[in-house]
């Protein structure tokens, strides 16, 4: 039995370390274009920041780990080509350009996403970077600890974590985003009480703008040095980072015969499977069903992608297992502000023809004598018909994970609000007030859905 | 309409509050043989241990708060008799000493519960405390703030919380356990791990000694100042506070006929109607349904307390609401550790005929590279037969609670264990691994259950 998995970082290193458990005597060969494989690739903003100084505490298993299991890793090796007719693979080594043909029983495809490069004039300078492999990290932390000024292009996820990681290093930083919210993923009253709270802040650390499309950069040989945006502001600066979103990796998939789905990533069922036979997929290619909802969505996270790689090396294996979805939860942090979400947002459910209702709380995280307390707001969406709860929304200083994923499961069991708020949180003064503020928020949103009769 | 109230901690004064907002009209009187109404006793140890200086922060409401809403609050005035034929109590004024009679449509039984007073020679010597109102706390105090050494009786929640308060008051402390397990509500291995990461990190400030009966307390005028143990062990002491557990105050109830439960607590229905007709029953005097098993347990906690006297008020004003029960969730800290659990043990699981298996993991509560990173203990516990999650304990200086509240819900939708390692928690370096200690236990459990035909 040959084994081929395409792409090494979470869920492919995953499948390959399922598959050796799963199949002690199968030939297991991964190729990746990467230089690393099996890495956290969410650590890197943390390794910018100064938190450890080592990047090689963000590998999880090295080739020689895997090589003892008799998992042949092979970096530097670009799949170019699927031929699922002869069941090949064109593969080539990128140190020397040579390709070459290998066979496979079963094909387990993780090619991940990539960073959107955004339409800016001169955006191939040097330290202009994006973040997403370990080379990245390096050269963005060795740039920024010479620098004093840098530039985010784009207020999602990771230019929230690295504006913390370039505060941490006492740079000023810029964040400029093009659409007006930052964290555009929460609803906009959310994003508006994100930006206000950082906005607080600030302390003359950084600069904020929304609405604000970077359209040119300039610099010389040395690198990038000036920026200029659509509304006539002009800055300088030591380095740029384009964290303007990402795309999955499908071209290879596509070009094979393998169907995308609606948002543009490869199409899977819940065994992983495509829709050709004996190649499945994995990871931050491929789209998930959100479970609340049961649509497709796009979600390329870490924690998914291991699930998912389980799964796929399962199947491939011979065994059975299903993925059966995602929640859609996230959580990231800015400085002191933790934001968190899991399911629809109100907006996101309302394209998708609900009719939602929420009900938003400002309240302490914990007993308002206690010495660490902060707030959190929370907004809870269900739909006005069935009760169901969507999702919801958490920001603050105060512990808005915890209150997130105290939800998770009454999503997954699709629970009407009127049930969930009856759930019995833990309680103690240093962990929350006695009234949680989730129950808080159920209590009010159970009294806006619609009366069960 | 009279609407009497008997106690005014945590159900009481609920009641109080929510029966003015169902009725503008109704006649409220609260009596409480305390001196204060509506205070957080939770947040005693808290105040001892100095994180705030003012006690009236514990006061939630003030008695005038209530005169402003006109409901009359009686201090120092306790009931005495409950005559349910005529509709009439009892009172006696502490003060005056002088008694009368009150009438009542409907009456709320808030009586709360007392600490246990276990059998040690002398143990009404001055300086030998209980810890339940806010005197007690007050006197507490102020008498370890003068003082060198501490001796706590009793390692559940309260000792556990004053064991933190007197340490980082500098205070040394002995804690003396009668049985071979501290926090023995937690199954015999986690109390072990709490028993060893707590002297792990001792430092010669506290020792805790299990199996350990305090027999004989020895002082002059001044008060206590030695204790000797049933091992022989003797040693001297400033103080002793004496948490050996509380019971219900229920003589008045079932004085008048009130039919208590299996528990020994009042038995009422989920509208926390007693078997007498008119008077209702809420807070730490009251037994509760336990949600996972359907059986009843007694739970005294500010958390369900609030609840309960929410819908003994809605249900006495003509309304209809229902308390559906407890999950028998819980929190609390010593120092850096954290101990929190929801639902049934295994040991409670076994009394109550299940056939429980348990998967114990010991993780990282974040991603291992992040500076804040500790460890947490989880046990996941489910019934073999049916697969259904019965409860969790999680301990550890890591971010234990939130892991216990991430199941709650699930217990609640009664949820098979492998349907549960399918949620979907939030990710990100400093919040929790790529697979959460929670989801991995759940994993590991769901493959010793009886696997689905």
């Amino acid at each position: 039995m040959k084994i081929v998995i395409i792409g090494g970082v979470a869920a492919g290193a995953k499948a390959a370390a399922k598959s050796r458990r799963e199949l002690p005597d199968a030939e297991i060969n991964l190729y990746t274009d990467d230089t690393h494989i099996s890495y956290s690739a969410c650590g890197l903003p943390y390794y910018i920041e100064g938190n450890f100084e080592d990047y090689k505490l963000l590998l999880v298993r090295s080739p020689e780990d895997f090589e003892e299991k008799n998992v042949h890793i092979h970096l530097k090796h670009r799949a170019v080509k699927i031929i699922p007719e002869s069941k090949q693979i064109l593969i080539q080594n990128l140190d020397t350009q040579k390709a070459f043909l290998v066979e496979y029983d079963k094909l387990i495809i993780a090619t991940g996403a990539r960073p959107v490069i955004p339409e800016i004039k001169n955006v191939n300078l040097p330290n202009v970077f994006t973040l997403r492999k370990i080379e990245d990290g390096i050269a963005i932390k060795e740039k920024a600890l010479k620098s004093k000024h840098a530039t985010i292009i784009g207020a999602g996820y990771i230019g929230m974590e690295l504006l913390e990681a370039f505060v941490r290093q006492n740079l000023h930083v810029t964040v400029c985003e093009y659409s007006p919210q930052i964290m555009n993923f929460f609803d906009e009253d959310m994003s508006k009480i994100i930006e206000e709270q950082l906005k607080s802040i600030s302390n003359g650390r950084f600069d904020l703008y929304t609405s604000e499309l970077v359209t040119e950069l300039s610099g010389d040989t040395n690198g990038v040095n000036a920026v200029k945006t659509g509304s006539g502001r002009e800055f300088s600066t030591d380095l740029v980072v384009l964290c303007a979103g990402v795309k999955p990796n499908v071209e290879i998939a596509q070009d094979a015969g393998i169907e995308l789905g609606i948002t543009g990533a490869i199409n899977v069922n819940g065994r992983m499977e495509t829709n050709i036979k004996d190649i499945y997929a994995c990871g931050d290619c491929v789209e998930s069903n959100l479970i609340v909802s049961n649509t497709k969505v796009w979600v390329p996270l870490g924690s998914n992608a291991n699930k998912q790689g389980r799964t796929a090396a399962i199947n491939a294996c011979g065994g059975d297992d299903k993925f059966c979805g995602v929640l859609g939860s996230a959580v990231t942090r800015c400085l002191n502000l933790t934001m968190s979400m899991t399911g629809l947002t109100e907006r996101k459910a309302l394209t998708l023809g609900y009719n939602p209702v929420s009900a938003t709380v400002t309240k302490n995280d914990k007993v308002g004598y206690m010495p660490d307390v902060n707030n959190i707001t929370l907004k809870l969406t269900a739909d006005y018909e069935s009760g169901q709860i969507l999702g919801a929304q958490a920001v603050g200083a105060g512990d808005a994970d915890k209150r997130i994923n105290s939800l998770t499961a009454a999503l997954l069991a699709k629970m009407p609000v009127n049930e969930f708020y009856k759930n019995d949180l833990t309680y103690a003064p240093p962990y929350s007030p006695t009234i949680d503020p989730l129950l808080n928020a159920a209590q009010i949103l159970a009294s806006k859905v619609k009366p069960k009769d």
